[in-house]
């Protein structure tokens, strides 16, 4: 049987394998002239889709009840009827969670797996070396010698943000919940200094002394309490890109933190929200550089890889329990 | 007598007038060649000089205990040593709180009384219209027909950005402080909308209701629960311009709010901190503006006049307590 994972009800605060269903169909669903028939290869779990799973207003719609959730997925062209695709390409693109299905190709990007490998396309030359690349330029704007801090900075995104902030010769402190995280994110990712806020009682002075000159960019992937620490840091003219905002998405009440009015006024700094999707027309172009860069060794990447596509939900809760190193990928 | 005014003890929590001193020196001071010897006439008392009678850092460095406080001054050139000016010039620029005092000449601005009255530069053709006309430019990018949300609407900057908002196309909803104010709003300064945030319980369905479309651009003045309220009702790619932040700048605990982060991310939204002095390349242009909508009848000015220097402490606690309409200004 061919199975699909529908969102079963909208969790309320922390998610909960109960809020999934299996459901299962035909084997082979048959196709029409101009579809495709896919089968899954690679699915991605990431934060956003946290927010998707309420009904809240957002910048993308809400799933809906008891029908496939769908996330970044890279999947095999397994039947065709469409001249753009031919049996056995791979294709990355916003897909269903389900074991195989139909598309008309639509917004589906074919992948080359000599560059780099299948699930590649959902980290560093997909969504999250995009999101890295593109928040940190467009919003950061790093110019050589500032200081850059980064949350969740074992995290997919944080990781790549960190590595092309070294490559353009930023100082570097890198913000996470383990002491192990915290020495990858030195060792393996070229990190200047790691802060683990878990076993950090004074946030605000640790990094103050990682960044004695003040913080110029600092790329929020977590909100809460470990960003309230880094206003106190700011510089003038500092810039904070809001790429997500892990800690709150779970709240069920109105999250409060520091005002953040006065150090923005006080400091000329800018504070914007980062979604990579209304900068597509960059992507050709950051995509090229960060294919060059991982070519010549300059990005690492690390993937926590969960076997089995029943694992999807399971992997997605500990995704957003900081389970992951790196990119969360499950393989079907 | 020659008295000036110093800040006598950095205030904690709301300033009092024990907090300043006046202090007598000798009648006239004489001056050396390239000096001038001033007399003020109009002083401007602002929310910002509240930052600097703190020690705290900030974009412009703390006044000095026992020493005069400085603000924008429109003062006579009553004695010249100078070739650029010349007896009974008028100028403007950041001087002492001082009856006379002398002057290089350095960062003043030579003032024409036929085309404006000299207390208008420091209002609408000064400072105040700068900020105004800069801040929502530079940052809100207004587009005809979108909708505008100012906060301190009655205060010597709000009302000139609604007044500009109005000029340009754009729904314009100004909150303030007392009905007479709202009314002022509406009947003298052409606002759509006006809402008054003491008398109103739920703030954030009234600018629901003002705002049917939701808001593009929020004018923030004042910082606080009222902000929090219009972040409830912000559309994708809104603009905020962090202008000022009057309801903290008394606080002596660091101020919580309504988490912005999750607002911002889900709207690809900005909040930008926004001082005047760092547009001056855009002082020449934006002035020539601000003078032709005078000039045409486009732009209304209210002032609040205070007489006699010995005031201008209390004009000050006025002013940071909202009793003023308009710009709040000494007259000496």
């Amino acid at each position: 049987m061919n199975k699909s994972i529908n969102l079963k009800k909208r969790p309320v605060g922390t998610p909960t394998l109960s809020d999934f269903e299996f459901v299962e169909s035909d084997v082979n669903p048959s196709i029409s002239d101009g579809q495709l028939l896919l089968e899954a290869k690679y699915i991605s779990v990431d934060p956003y889709l946290r927010g998707r799973m309420s009904d809240a207003k957002s910048y993308v719609p809400p799933f809906k009840l008891d029908e496939p959730i769908s996330s970044g997925v890279v999947a095999e062209v397994i039947e065709t009827k469409n001249d753009k695709f031919k049996k056995g390409d791979f294709v990355s693109g916003l897909l269903q969670w389900k074991e195989k299905q139909i598309s008309t190709g639509e917004g589906l990007q074919k992948i080359d797996k000599s560059k780099a490998p299948l699930s590649a396309y959902l980290g560093i030359v997909g969504m999250t070396g995009l999101t890295a690349f593109l928040g940190l330029h467009e919003i950061g704007k790093p110019k050589k010698g500032e200081t850059l801090v980064v949350s969740g900075a074992a995290g997919a995104v944080g990781s790549v943000v960190g590595q092309i902030g070294k490559i353009l010769g930023l100082n570097v402190i890198g913000i996470a919940g383990t002491d192990e995280k915290i020495d990858m994110l030195k060792s393996e990712f070229g990190f200047d200094h790691g802060i683990n806020y878990k076993t950090t009682k004074d946030m605000k002075a640790a990094i103050k002394e990682a960044a004695p000159n003040g913080v110029d960019i600092y790329f929020d992937n977590v909100g809460g309490p470990i960003s309230d620490a880094v206003l106190f840091n700011i510089n003038q003219f500092a810039r904070i890109i809001i790429c997500g905002a892990i800690s709150v998405y779970n709240k069920t009440e109105i999250p409060m933190a520091v005002a953040v009015q006065p150090f923005l006024v006080k400091n000329s700094a800018l504070m914007q929200g980062f979604i990579v999707s209304n900068y597509a027309d960059k992507f050709p172009v950051a995509m090229k550089q960060l294919a060059t860069w991982l070519g010549e060794g300059k990005l690492k990447y690390k993937e926590t890889v969960v076997e089995g596509f029943e694992n999807t939900p399971q992997a997605f809760l500990d995704m957003m329990d900081g389970k992951n190193k790196g990119k969360m990928i499950v393989k079907v």
